[in-house]
């Protein structure tokens, strides 16, 4: 994929400003919200039973991340993607800590069972846990090597019929059939929390825009994840050329996904096949 | 009303330090304290019914927000809204993502019932909700044309008693009798999450420094509402001047909010009779 | 202690990663999270019962806040603190509130019974309290003169065996033997939310880092408590050097963690035997 075509997909959300539906972590509640909006996104946030067929009728996608779980969050993740996917929405999993618990894993595999997601972006230690090859988690925010994780997402996206996107050091996409790297970014995005919450919730958007209308491909997953993924990393590389800390790399993370041009792509990020 | 006045609220809002309890959304929470604490007002957050009475007993004023709804948390709003109601502190209701679903609607309207607000803020398409017109809601930061709710937000203001004010490209306030538009802020304020919310706090703030210990009138509350959203909207043409971006608005806005002068209001802001 | 030993603490930090498990109200946590990544911590929140085991197991230290309560997340605390008690995993405290409510004055005492934590850190009013004192609360973010709670602070120290600290204009820190102030710091620290939540979970990482694998004694939680409030103190002082209000105040302060220097410590903060 070339930079045009990245390009194209980020005009294609500041034009179609689709609405993306987050059950999400406490934590990254305001930060996924502002990326949102920054790439000309709309989010909306709900978890009431009650409301969750109305508002996953007006949502594009939905993002289902199990950061702070609790029994009654996930009945309404469980809910609301079965709606979405009543609706066939693109659905995006993000196992955040998926093998530091018993409820993680088996919440993100009940997810996948019964929401059937379209793209699951997780760390390495995440996505080798759902593949069952016993990944530990040190921590959400680890930084495993993610070329360690390849396997398992290949694996992993050929069970699920899905796209597996693996964030790290090195981003890699894969449909099962195909894999690409995203090189671009930079080591301080691990500084800041919600990074990989964020990079979900960009991916999302970039495979609404993707699909526009038109029943959701597996193809249209993958170029949507892979669009998504190097927004991210043009975003992180621009940000670290203006950042003292993890503070004003936050801000200028922002401002990058909002004034982001195609010569940015051009210059921050690769796309290579794996 | 000129800028005096605005400014004379600023002070008052500064050297009384009103007390504002919180049952809000989880994506605002600390957005909302720092513009209350960036004001020189100071925040309480808490919803528990066991605490309610004692939290409300200290508290200055209370705004309620629907951004993330849940039955507990219905409850209480609705426990402390008696309480607020029955202590005849002012209470702000920001009815967020009403008209997208049945749940936010007579959640709202319940509390409209029971805690009978001194001022209701939302966007266009909430207040027209609320008001029975059938407004669509896209999201919760959607930017409908703020001038078609005008009459919604009047029939509202007479039905409940209270002032109304939409926010959106022109904001404005009316108490059933009067209106004023209030002219300045930036379109940047729609891409970051929870300018309205934020706004609404710091509505509650100045009406709380309005009234000053006296019994609240429709007056203090009109008053208050028109201040509380022209620094808002200074603080917005401050902000726009020095961003790069919605990240870097999202600081500087907190850095207005905290430094504002009474040129900076005579410079950014119009407040004119509708 | 001398900025030598306070730098030392730093690199541990830094070098060790530790892992801090947080129970936290949900204001503060995007904010804390990041101030444990900038400072070389790293954050994990989780409150669900069922993973309670699982997730303290791995965790370095634990943190218990009780700033925006209910029924369901104190039972959560109170797990949680049995489960890293017996792991004699470091457990710092953070009464937000005490005085302002029975629920959360009993709440505090019910951790301090049941997890007998190794640090208790919050506001003056918020320790004269706990100590029945009689403090009463006006609001979480007050600047009651820190000085008013040394009594009660030393006989909380000596009731509890643990470490005792009190943040406010000056900051001081007490096991009940001894006593220091930590000098440094800015008032616009008071008009950042979440500063003294961020406090706790600095010195969280700081007391796991001073007891690196060995059975924590109290004098590790008394250095460790110095180390991260001097950590703050100077991260304060550095901010407020570049800060234009509290927007930039908080975005500098995180690059101020992250960057800070032996030198930066010896300028800007001084520990003092009380």
């Amino acid at each position: 994929m070339d930079s045009n075509e990245i390009w194209k997909s980020v005009c294609a959300v500041r034009e179609s400003a689709p609405l993306i539906h987050s059950i999400t972590n406490y934590v990254v509640m305001n930060s996924t919200a502002n990326a949102l909006l920054a790439i000309g996104a709309s989010p909306i946030m709900a978890h009431a039973p009650e409301e969750m067929q109305e508002i996953v009728s007006i949502a594009g996608g939905l993002v289902l991340n199990i950061g702070t779980l609790s029994a009654p969050w996930i009945e309404s993740m469980v809910c609301a993607g079965k709606y979405a996917h009543k609706r066939a929405i693109p659905i995006m999993l993000d196992p955040v800590g998926a093998g530091a618990s018993r409820l993680r894993t088996e919440t993100a595999m009940r997810l996948i069972n019964t929401a059937l997601p379209s793209v699951i972006r997780g760390n390495g230690s995440e996505i080798m846990a759902l593949n069952g090859a016993g990944g530990m988690t040190k921590g959400v925010d680890s930084m495993l090597s993610s070329s360690d994780a390849f396997d398992s997402a290949v694996n992993l996206a050929q069970a699920c019929g899905c796209c597996v996107a693996v964030t790290g050091a090195t981003d890699f996409v894969t449909d099962g059939q195909h894999a690409v790297q995203i090189l671009g970014g930079n080591a301080m995005m691990s500084s800041v929390t919600g990074m990989g919450c964020t990079a979900t919730v960009v991916v999302g958007a970039h495979v609404v825009a993707c699909a526009s209308n038109r029943m959701l491909t597996l193809q249209d997953a993958f170029n949507g994840t892979i669009c998504g993924l190097a927004v991210m990393a043009t975003a992180g590389g621009m940000a670290a050329e203006r950042a003292a800390g993890p503070g004003s790399f936050q801000m200028h993370f922002l401002d990058a996904l909002y004034s982001m041009t195609l010569q940015d792509i051009e210059t921050q990020v690769e796309v290579r096949l794996q």
